[in-house]
């Protein structure tokens, strides 16, 4: 096990800005000890006050989207014309899966990672859904807390992350490619319909019509979508990280959903109802991580789950079965 | 309390079509008298090996769509035309803070309800969405047990129900109504990725022309879905329950999915895991019950709850906070 520190010293060189006690701090919400949890918990209550003041945008798209040249790009046009500091989190849930992390390449956004403005922490792989979420949240407090305006929280639109992400970001980016044919791109049902804005990626040469036609039928696809409750219509747009394009009109974007949902106070709403989301979350994991840890259930529940599946027991005559062993 | 019979005996009725008894179990399955549960779990383990030969049909559209009225025909179409025993259940779970019932009104489906191969039950409201959507799904074993080979599951499409009554249907059907503007439709957003087919209702009069051009728009809409895990591709179509016209569309659409899914054994696996999912979703709710009745729990969950929402305490600290006290 790695050092340790008192929390007071996490929380003075978060508030400091200091990088390596923040990386250190994130390392210890990532930790599944249970030594470290009470710790990390200390830690980030501590800095909650300090929290908050960034923009958090979730940005998804499969692989081959072009996802990473595309933070990459945007982020240095955060950082380098609007002056934000900048924090990329990522969730890859499927990464142990797939045998390979969408950010096990070090070598990914080169030129951001030595941006001093820049801080990027990918999220090891291998973790439950859970567990990477909610280092996830945490992680964003602790970054907000050091001082980053723009918390960008990156995931692959194939999973059930979205979701997740979703509940823990003010602005939701989906990335799409032009032509790929729809069917083919992998996007899950229901991630479009979260989409705050819809952004056709590589933009460029002998594919800007594409995009651009693209464009026109998402855009007019959006419309059959309800209103959000939020009362904003979400946009579609093109960009190329090639060529550093249409950035600025996705921050536009974002300044404008930022405009109108602070000024209808749904951007307040929105936060305080994802702490709430947040912590009932957190009560359901830890009710069920309890339960089913329970040594009878654990040897119980596969035979009771076959008959289940297979229509020879009722699911509430099981769960009853199950809830009565602990 | 209303009289209690063996399970032997409610099973023995449901067996053999017995309507009465039928509506006694469900009022059973309905019950949150601790004393009725084991018995309503004994009747539907019971008739379980019985269960299944249905297809499960998942209605939903807003008010005013021309529900009620649309089932009726539709109803009517199945079992006049189609030779099926029908069932129709209920999910109401918003009744009591509207103050009126879907289905309150007795004269609903009036043909329909006098048409000795249909059944028609609608949930009593006031209920948990959690409790209706429990008694709804055992209340489909109860009635495929009876005999019923078609069960049409009506909910109204602006609430949290749709996901759980798609979780327990084989084909969701969305009612819209044509050139309402859509976002006064009030289809809460992800409704629409979950349907199998989409039914512009009220296709009728001056209305045709409207009702086609939506039914072209949402057609085209739809292929910018990614295709579903099922290989099919949601339909689109115009129906005037007024009419009686567009029923046997919709009706070969359902065949056709059912074709496609028996045939490709989704189907088989869909319900497979319905199962499961009912399981553990069932265990979550037992688990939460008794977490959230606890006195400790209640006298503290206020307070700490305010803390969160304001910032003032980390979700996941607060989580920790409840969790110790059980």
């Amino acid at each position: 096990m790695a050092k340790r520190f008192s929390p007071d010293k996490y929380v003075e060189g978060i508030l400091a800005g200091d990088r390596v006690m923040l990386s250190r701090a994130i390392t210890l919400v990532e930790s599944r000890l249970v030594s470290d949890l009470e710790l990390a918990q200390e830690v980030v209550n501590q800095v909650l006050p300090y929290a908050g003041n960034s923009v958090r945008i979730g940005i998804t798209g499969v692989p081959g989207v072009g996802k990473s040249t595309f933070i990459e790009s945007f982020g240095n046009y955060l950082i380098g014309e609007q002056g934000k500091k900048l924090a990329v989190l990522a969730i890859d849930p499927t990464s142990q899966r797939s045998g390979g992390s969408i950010l096990g390449d070090k070598t990914r956004m080169d030129s951001l990672a030595t941006n001093p403005a820049a801080f990027i922490r990918p999220s090891p792989a291998g973790k439950s859904l859970g567990g990477v979420t909610r280092s996830t949240r945490e992680s964003i407090i602790l970054c907000e807390a050091a001082g980053f305006d723009a918390i960008i929280v990156e995931t692959v639109g194939v999973g059930q992350s979205e979701t997740a992400v979703h509940a823990m970001v003010d602005f939701f980016l989906l990335l799409m490619l032009a032509g790929a044919g729809d069917e083919l791109q992998g996007i899950k049902r229901g991630i479009m319909e979260m989409a705050d804005a819809i952004a056709i990626t590589k933009a460029d040469g002998e594919n800007v019509g594409k995009a651009n036609a693209a464009c026109a039928e998402y855009q007019s696809a959006m419309h059959l979508y309800p209103l959000a409750a939020s009362g904003w219509m979400p946009k579609v747009s093109i960009c190329s990280a090639l060529q550093n394009k249409g950035l600025e009109t996705i921050w536009s974007t974002i300044v404008n959903y930022l405009e109108l949902t602070q000024g209808n106070g749904y951007f307040e709403q929105k936060r305080r109802n994802q702490n709430l989301q947040w912590m009932y979350e957190a009560i359901r994991q830890g009710l069920e991580e309890h339960f089913y840890a329970h040594q009878q259930v654990k040897q119980q529940l596969p035979s009771i789950a076959e008959e289940v599946k297979a229509g020879q027991k009722s699911a509430f005559a099981a769960a009853s079965e199950l809830l009565r062993l602990v």
